[in-house]
């Protein structure tokens, strides 16, 4: 099991991915990890290094600023770029960035390819929540895909049900859909249509699922266009960041409440950690031909090596060729679902005509 | 001015109409109240009266669990419609009514009228803001406008800066168009084409607003689709709830943590208060041939005479006919634009046919 780490990307880059590839590489013995990125700058990170730990150069940077697909096509040797083209030409099983993630989805999407019958890939993070299991719920589509379509967003469904069940062990994971109200025909046009396709799927949907109730712990997927997610993961960060920083002006208004403070702030940090969805692993991209992890551009070292971890697991189970199997089946069923509608409308045609010429 | 209260809609109908009418009537005399209901429930709640406030009659009530649109079409002699013919025929400047939400759009819409030239009138609520100021943003639409074309979003801008303006006293009142990005080119296809839109208007246009955002007072009128609207305000209340809920189980984790948390309550309290959107105010109608507010279901009589403050306040600035010119000079322009447009299509036609021609 071959896992790239792009070495070059990321707030801590490339000290942190260094150090987290050489924890994983020690952990994990039937892993061999290839950093990619500027020789010169790692070897001395890596030191003695590791057997299953081998650097490969890359001379080129994709940094935060960068427009993303010119950088893409245009810095052909840079760290993610090359990493991308490992996955794609099959010298690793996955890869993983803390860098720039629009660059990452063009990566994504230019050079390690889309999955045959997906349009558009998504990005996959997880929302905290705070219910008792907090098991978290996997938004998708996270990412570029502004004006989703009903298909694309069954294809999310279907996408993270499996990722949640393969990758976190969760059976039958229950798949919701953002709406504006639970009743079935609540909606805007997009979630309208796109609840009867998710019906259909062979995925335990629990329909319609309003943004107040996300945090509750309502399902375990959370299917939603890039727009909406959007608002609704900005929307749970500012009101936490907002609450705390309004919680601790309160909390040294008065002396008693200072002291008081004193005595809870320790609770306060750990529910605030809790809030935290940088914390919550890397985020895959779904709907590509191999494996790509986001991990959180403020990754650490620790981070890192957890999202090698999450890569292990991912490719332990067969997740991306699952998931190419499902659409196979979800392309195939669609296109039977046409030609029999087509058939059907041709014999309604000739039968009208038939009544007409009678 | 004479203000009409629909005082059979509302968790505590007729009650806190009845009482909140009464308080409004001795406060301000120079208003007429009309009570709007079932006369024999509510004479005795109104007692001995005030010169100023007078009961009118209605028979049917319409209840939060109707169908919107069949109970306003059926129910002529529901409180809420009644009141909403008030308006619309003069007998009335002004409705309020604490019952069904989407009933009462829909009786904006039907029995009250759309203003001229305006497509699709907006759900407009306060959400409170955690700045200093405090001062909370007008957000619409609210309502049951789902797949809004940009030029209804222009149309928004426009309406919620006037109202701010009139109603709350803002000068040049700051109008964000709520998206996924701050830079101009982000966004879905609606936001895209809303922003050059709005770009043009006679209004202080902010730009994009990002949703964490929203709770520092980036802006006094947050524009955006009632979908979106919805996920937003959903979102910001499931935090604050979901914060609140786990703060208090943290709180009484530990001997210390209680301790803590019984000197800090008053300010938990206050902050609670604070983020609670149904404390603000009713939400306007705009867009309608008059003037109608949305009382919160759960308003009690300092509600209700805070939402007769608001109509007073909105009727004394000559609100709805600002709104009014405003949008026949909006219309009006984009009339001559589409002219120009033409013109310009057919002389270029004229051109390009003479060159083929030639």
């Amino acid at each position: 099991m071959i896992i790239a780490i792009d070495a070059m990307g990321g707030d801590h880059a490339p000290d942190s991915a260094a150090a987290g590839a050489l924890q994983a590489a020690a952990e994990w013995s039937d892993i061999t990890i290839k950093l990619v990125g500027d020789e010169a700058k790692l070897a001395p990170l890596i030191g003695e290094g590791k057997p299953n730990l081998q650097i490969v150069h890359a001379g080129e940077v994709i940094s935060g600023d960068d427009e993303p697909v010119r950088a893409v096509r245009r810095k052909k040797d840079a760290s993610m770029v090359v990493a991308g083209r490992m996955v794609k030409e099959g010298e690793a099983d996955a890869m993983i960035s803390a860098g720039n993630t629009g660059a990452l989805m063009t990566t994504g999407l230019l050079v390690v390819g889309r999955m045959n019958g997906v349009e558009r890939p998504a990005l996959a993070p997880m929302i905290p929540t705070l219910d008792e299991s907090g098991q978290g719920t996997l938004a998708l589509d996270l990412g570029a895909n502004m004006d989703a379509k009903p298909e694309h967003l069954a294809q999310y469904a279907l996408m993270g049900s499996l990722y949640r069940e393969k990758v976190h062990g969760i059976t039958n994971p229950r798949v919701g859909l953002l709406n504006v109200g639970t009743e079935p025909g609540k909606g805007n046009e997009l979630t309208k249509a796109a609840f009867p396709l998710i019906s259909e799927l062979p995925v335990n949907f629990v329909g319609n699922v309003e943004a107040r109730d996300i945090l509750d712990g309502v399902c375990d997927v959370l299917v939603c266009d890039g727009f909406a997610g959007n608002i609704l993961l900005k929307a749970l960060e500012g009101t936490a960041g907002a609450v705390f920083k309004l919680l601790k002006q309160e909390l040294t208004s008065s002396f008693k409440a200072k002291i008081g403070a004193a005595l809870v702030m320790p609770q306060l940090r750990g529910l605030r950690s809790k809030m935290d969805y940088k914390e919550h692993g890397g985020a895959p991209l779904l709907g590509l031909n191999g494996l790509v992890i986001k991990a959180h551009g403020s990754s650490d070292a620790e981070a890192i090596k957890n999202a090698v971890r999450q890569a292990k697991i991912a490719l332990e189970s067969q997740l991306v060729s699952s998931i190419s199997s499902s659409m196979q089946i979800m392309v195939r069923e669609q296109k039977q679902t046409d030609e029999q509608d087509a058939a059907y409308e041709q014999e309604n045609e000739q039968i009208s005509g038939k009544r007409v010429t009678d």
